[in-house]
């Protein structure tokens, strides 16, 4: 084990996540530097200790979780966008590989509190996104988070969830039974040390993470104070796609959501629709969703131009639908046969009327 | 009467509107010349006769129709964005001013099938546009455009119907009471003659009336094959501001009007963001939404700071919460008192925990 390693851990036991001065440090001086510094700190929880931190991994080790440092092959580029803020280092448990799964990965985020329409929108985007071959992003808590994860499950894909407590205490324990199945299907992740519960704090630094480490971030239910809005607005700053789902204008959680698309985020009603955002110029285009066919598609111009001129209600005479229409006696039997054969119009004792077809 | 008058009359008579020939006709030579042009049609209907016309104004009179045409005091001369499209007449019937009303009027169209959702929305909307001093203008329709009159009429305001067929026999029936009510506190106006009922045609072309009268048009639910979206689609073309509320992304009814979102129109939530759309800049400012205010929306920055680096569940250890926070012991028992104090926080046994108000 290399030095390196052995003092960000050190480093990372020793002050929360998201810590700018320390990033910048080590940025400029490296990992060494930057604990020698701190050695001296007032208070001791704020002194790098490398004996805890040997014990930390072999701690991991026990646990089956890995270690993934910047500027190694395993490290997720992406993450350096954050600048100094970057993560010290990641924790990562399950079967997953980060750095593959986050390339084509899209961050789902969205209200603990979520509606069953929330719910059911984040399961679908899960599993169209997952079975499109992407990777869903987001954190553990119930409600959107929760949703989007099982419906990546579902579909049979992968799914990271970033976590703000340690990957061995992931939190809320009510989700227990979907991390294992995360793990073994997916990843946990989190910059937060062994053993450490979340704070609220830390919730706030880890909507960084998701951000950071996807190629966009679809927010599907938010009320107006909102930690998914918070990962959308660092999206935007790290210049990553911002989506959001439309909802009700009469429903509180989607008042956030429906903000955020007049701030700008991408109104998405789909996987497909997400996909074009994030995909390859050109390659994952969404189809332009069409509405059924009818009837009259199928009719000739002539016949459908003809078809205008019918009452919405009445009939008309035959001769006034002629000049109406600008028919000539030695076309209108072609015409009318073609629309009362598509059984759209019908003779009646007055003239022509619309059928219930016609009508429709 | 002018001659003028009575030529446009006879030239709506034996015409279908939005004819953009008669009308760059009019527009290049006059109503007496375009007339004169028309009096030898092979099709007898479509020969200008100037008895009916006469016939027509006499029948408008015993009705209390008015007469308005283009060119004259009573016009509203926005409708002179439609160029060659421009109406030849309008017929209006009710207590409105036409000219005044549509000069602060924004459009409020969508789906006849309409949801219990945008049924209320589209009420909700009309009612707030009205009592801001906003002429509501929309068709006859069931659903959204019924419900958008509704609206305004409850909130005591002004609300014009473009209607398809003649003002004397507007559509549908079902309507008649609201007619009745329209015709009261506001206008129906026609471009088609009197006594003459809806074409699907009609319909259509009625749209681009809708449009240019007024400022912006806000769809509030259309389906993806909707007559709203057309009338959008005018209100684009002639340059005006064009609206759309969103809706769930599994409802039918909202696919069009979250569409034309993907396509432009700004999202809006409430009368108060259409008027900020379609008022007069930095006078009729939208209220940003704002979450309802949270007990630690109160504290002090430094309480605020401390209150993150509580744990979400556990209780922290007091010398730990020092560290963590970086809070001297100086300092440490004003600003756990004022968390105290504050019900959001509490001491145990084993440090300091959240309340349960406090983890809210």
């Amino acid at each position: 084990m290399s030095d390196e390693i052995l003092h960000r851990v050190a480093l990372a036991l020793a002050c929360e996540p998201g810590d700018a001065t320390v990033g910048a440090e080590l940025a400029r001086s490296g990992a060494a530097e930057a604990l020698r510094t701190r050695l001296e700190d007032p208070a001791p929880q704020r002194r790098p200790d490398l004996v805890a931190a040997r014990a930390e991994l072999e701690r991991a080790a026990a646990l089956g979780v890995r270690l993934v440092v910047p500027d190694t092959p395993a490290w997720p580029t992406q993450l350096d966008d954050l600048g100094d803020r970057r993560p010290i280092v990641l924790w990562v448990m399950g079967s997953g590989d980060l750095r593959l799964g986050a390339l084509r990965s899209v961050a789902v985020v969205g209200a603990r509190a979520a509606s069953a329409y929330g719910v059911r929108v984040a399961a679908t985007l899960g599993s169209g996104l997952a079975a499109a071959g992407w990777t869903v992003v987001s954190g553990g808590a119930y409600g959107i988070d929760a949703a989007a994860h099982r419906g990546a499950l579902a579909a049979g894909g992968e799914t990271f969830a970033v976590l703000a407590s340690g990957v061995d205490v992931p939190y809320p324990k009510g989700n227990d039974s979907l991390f294992d199945r995360l793990s073994e299907h997916g990843l946990l992740i989190s910059e937060v040390s062994l053993g450490q519960g979340p704070r609220r704090y830390r919730f706030l630094v880890r909507n960084r993470v998701i951000a950071a480490l996807s190629r966009g971030t679809v927010v599907v239910e938010a009320a107006l104070r909102s930690g998914a809005l918070g990962t959308l607005g660092e999206a935007c700053r790290l210049d990553r796609f911002t989506m959001s789902v439309p909802g009700p204008v009469d429903s509180f959680v989607s008042a956030g959501s429906n903000r955020a698309i007049r701030d700008g985020a991408m109104l998405v009603t789909s996987a497909a629709e997400v996909i074009e955002q994030v995909g390859d110029l050109g390659v994952d285009l969404a189809p332009v969703p069409s509405p059924p066919e009818r009837p009259r598609d199928r009719l000739s111009r002539l016949a459908r131009d003809v078809l205008e001129h019918f009452p919405a209600h009445d009939s008309i005479p035959h001769q006034e639908l002629l000049a109406a229409a600008g028919l000539s006696p030695a076309v209108a039997p072609i015409v009318l046969t073609e629309l009362t054969s598509a059984g759209l119009v019908r003779r009646d004792e007055s003239g022509w009327a619309l059928t219930p077809r016609g009508r429709a």
